[in-house]
């Protein structure tokens, strides 16, 4: 039974009452959803880099939801409740932040900051300050330690494949037993990547501004994380 | 000569290099300057109010920018460079932090919480993070010092008028000394005042929610001042 269905991936219950099936569509939006497309192998792509992650980051003690691939689409992950906040870390200024700040594209910040937005598409996704998920009822302070340390462990994975990673959007849910876990997705749709080469994207970013397409980057992501991580 | 030109307010340069003059205009906006009117009698009113409070916040250390009244409408000032931000602090829910979060109008917040948003007309001046000042280059720190014990004080002011302090706008600004000052102005313009007894307003929201006349109301609130201040 389809539980939940977000813009690219659905939620299916499974006989296990404790997990749920994450579904990959090959599908990509931007701006809220106003644009949208339907390439062809892209849900298996983000699904395959995403089990990577989330594997590896568990390895190296980030509990997260992730259980098991279930065919090149599909997550088997803890059930949890998600809490309604995007954490956003940002290693340098891209997207949103530089255009409602006086910050330039490409500014380094160090150190990195994590930051929170309201997961609720009619309010377009706002900004929150620590005071404001506090008066919410919601701790920020382990989500911002859990993202720091989810961040420099990223950057280590990625610098391995020779990608900058810029900024990354992450979910966390609680569970059955109420533990805080790292949920959703980790992959090119909900971070930045620029090669270190020659700053060349590798993400969502080439969907948004319209500078190429995502499933050749997205495989070559996918190809260096099986190759180096 | 004319040196600033805003909604509701214009500067001049004086012979004074280091002072300007500031008039009060019978205007007020709202949503970004996109409703306007032109009350009699209300530049005078906020000029006036502005005056009593800063004359006694300069009294209780708080160092501003004011130096005296000229006439009904003009404020003669100590010329500042005005920080980009304007500083709000709530000590209850109302406004753009109601619509943004899921936090219940009139909710009280306790601590009273200090908030910076970019002062961009262009960019509808979006809310900041304290992380996000830092990185534009301005410490947060001194700004939500000064703002909290202003919000002390004003709390107290008010408390004689018998009137509930919901929220207030402020600007600080550096002087030729390169010294912070308390600047722009304070009145019922940038603030959400409620009457104790019925929660009745005496702001601009009335203005902005079309629920009543400005002018009685901050007549109102001038009278209190001159009688309990």
């Amino acid at each position: 039974m389809l539980l939940v269905k977000g813009k690219v991936k659905s939620v299916y219950d499974t006989e296990n009452a404790e997990e749920v099936l994450i579904k990959y569509h090959d599908k990509v939006t931007a701006g809220n959803g106003e644009k949208e497309d339907y390439p062809a192998g892209k849900g298996s792509l983000c699904c395959q880099i995403s089990s990577i992650l989330f594997e590896k980051l568990a390895d190296l003690g980030i509990r997260n939801h992730y259980v098991r691939q279930v065919g090149p689409n599909n997550m088997l992950c803890k059930k949890v409740k998600i809490l309604p906040l995007e954490v956003i870390v940002r290693n340098r200024a891209a997207g949103s932040i530089v255009k409602t700040t006086t910050i330039q594209e490409g500014q380094p910040i160090i150190p990195a900051i994590v930051e929170f937005f309201l997961k609720d598409d009619s309010k377009h996704d706002p900004l929150l300050t620590p005071d404001r998920v506090k008066i919410m009822g919601i701790d920020p302070k382990p989500l911002q330690e859990q993202a720091s340390i989810i961040n420099e462990l990223l950057l280590n994975i990625f610098n391995l494949t020779g990608m900058d990673l810029i900024d990354f959007k992450i979910e966390f849910g609680i569970d059955n037993h109420g533990d805080l876990l790292l949920a959703d997705e980790i992959s090119p749709d909900s971070m930045r990547l620029w090669s270190k080469e020659n700053q060349d994207r590798f993400d969502k970013d080439l969907f948004r501004l319209d500078e190429g397409d995502l499933v050749p980057a997205y495989k070559t992501i996918l190809e260096k994380l099986q190759l180096f991580v």
